[in-house]
C-alpha cells in the first residue's frame, strides 16, 4: 500500500482495493434510513455546474420486482430477484429546472438548456454516470456490497417505470451483505503504462 | 454523521463531506509517483466486463500546457495555466482490444464491439466516465485537490492530443494542494426526496 496515499488504509481497502462487486446476498433487510446515508455521503461530490441530475428509483417488493426483472438480462434475474433492494440508477434530463436554484451564479443557464435537448441529455447522462462512480463508493461506506449491471434492456425498464417522467435508466445495482460465494476471482486490471501517457 | 456509515468519520471528510472542487492551487509539486498511487487505487472499483476504458494525458510542461489552453473555455485557462499538473481524462473507444485479457471469461466480446463502433463508443464514454468518478475521489484519496472542468473544445481537445488515437477526451481535471481562496462557497444540494422515489 503507497504511503502516498493519505486517506486511512482501512478506507482504502473498504471503498477501493477490497471490496468487491457481490453476486449473491444475504436476507439481512437494507434499510430506508440506509439508503438515505448513502444518498447524504454520495451528494457532495462534483457535478458541473452543481447540476447533479442522478436520480434513483428503488425496488423491494414483489410486483414492481417482476416488472423490473422482465428487463433484465437472463443471466442478471436471478441475483436481481434475491437482493435486498434493487436501485435503478438514471439520469434525469430536465436536470435543468433546477438550475436557477441550484447554480444561482447562472440561473440563465435553465433557459439555454431548455432550448437545446440534445446537449441537455448528454449534460444528464454525463454528469449522472460521474454521480453513480461516487454512489457507488457510498454504498461501500454504508458497510453493504453493490452489484452493478448493465446487462438489461434500457428502453423497456423505461417505459416500464419512467413513462410519465424525464428520467433515463443508466445502470440496475443490486445492494445487500454478501452471501455465500458472493465474488467471482478478481478479474486483471490494466497497467498504468497501459492508461497514462504524459505530453 | 450518520452511524449507517461505518467509513471512518476523517475518510468521509476526506472523500465526500469537506472535500471540495479546487479554484487555486498552491506551488507545491505534484510527483509522478503521487499520480501513480492515485491510479494503483482508482483501477479497482468495478466497470462493464471488468473494461476499464479510462485513459489519462497528463499535461505539466510549458509547450503542451499552451497547446491545452487554447482548447479551454476562457473562464477555466487562468487556473489551468497555474495548476501544478492537469489530466484530460479521456475514453479510449477501442477499449474491445483489451477484452481476451481483462474478461478473459467471454473473450468473444471483443469481436461483438470490433463490429459496431456505437455500441463501442457508447459503452466506452459509460464506463469511463464511472471511473472518472472513482478517479476523483482517489485524487482526494492521496490528499490533493481535484478541479474538474467541462467548459473545453472536446473536439479540437481530441485533435491537439489524440489525432493518432482511439482516445475521447470527457473532462480536463487540474491537481494540486489547494491555494489561496480555492473554494466558491459550497452551493445547495438537492433533497432525498426530490431525487429517490421508491416503486
Amino acid at each position: 500500500m503507497s504511503d502516498l496515499i493519505t486517506l486511512h488504509p482501512d478506507a482504502q481497502a473498504q471503498l477501493f482495493t477490497d471490496a468487491r462487486t457481490a453476486n449473491t446476498f444475504t436476507d439481512e433487510p437494507v434499510s430506508d434510513e440506509q439508503l438515505r446515508a448513502i444518498f447524504e455521503l454520495a451528494k457532495y461530490p462534483p457535478t458541473a455546474a452543481n447540476t447533479q441530475p442522478l436520480r434513483v428509483l428503488f425496488v423491494r417488493d414483489e410486483q414492481p420486482r417482476e416488472r423490473l426483472l422482465a428487463h433484465m438480462n437472463e443471466g442478471n434475474r436471478a441475483k436481481t430477484a434475491a437482493a435486498p433492494v434493487v436501485a435503478v440508477l438514471a439520469a434525469d434530463t430536465d436536470f435543468h429546472e433546477f438550475i436557477p436554484r441550484v447554480f444561482p451564479i447562472r440561473p440563465q443557464m435553465r433557459d439555454g438548456l431548455a432550448a437545446d435537448a440534445v446537449a441537455r441529455e448528454r449534460m444528464a447522462r454525463f454528469n449522472a454516470t460521474l454521480q453513480i462512480g461516487y454512489w457507488l463508493l457510498a454504498v461501500r461506506a454504508a458497510g453493504l456490497a453493490a452489484g452493478p449491471m448493465a446487462g438489461f434492456d434500457a428502453d423497456g425498464m423505461d417505459k416500464e417505470f419512467f413513462a410519465d417522467s424525464s428520467w433515463r435508466s443508466l445502470l440496475v445495482v443490486n445492494i445487500g451483505k454478501p452471501g455465500p460465494n458472493a465474488w467471482f476471482p478478481r478479474l486483471p486490471r490494466l497497467d498504468y503504462d497501459e492508461v497514462v501517457r504524459h505530453a
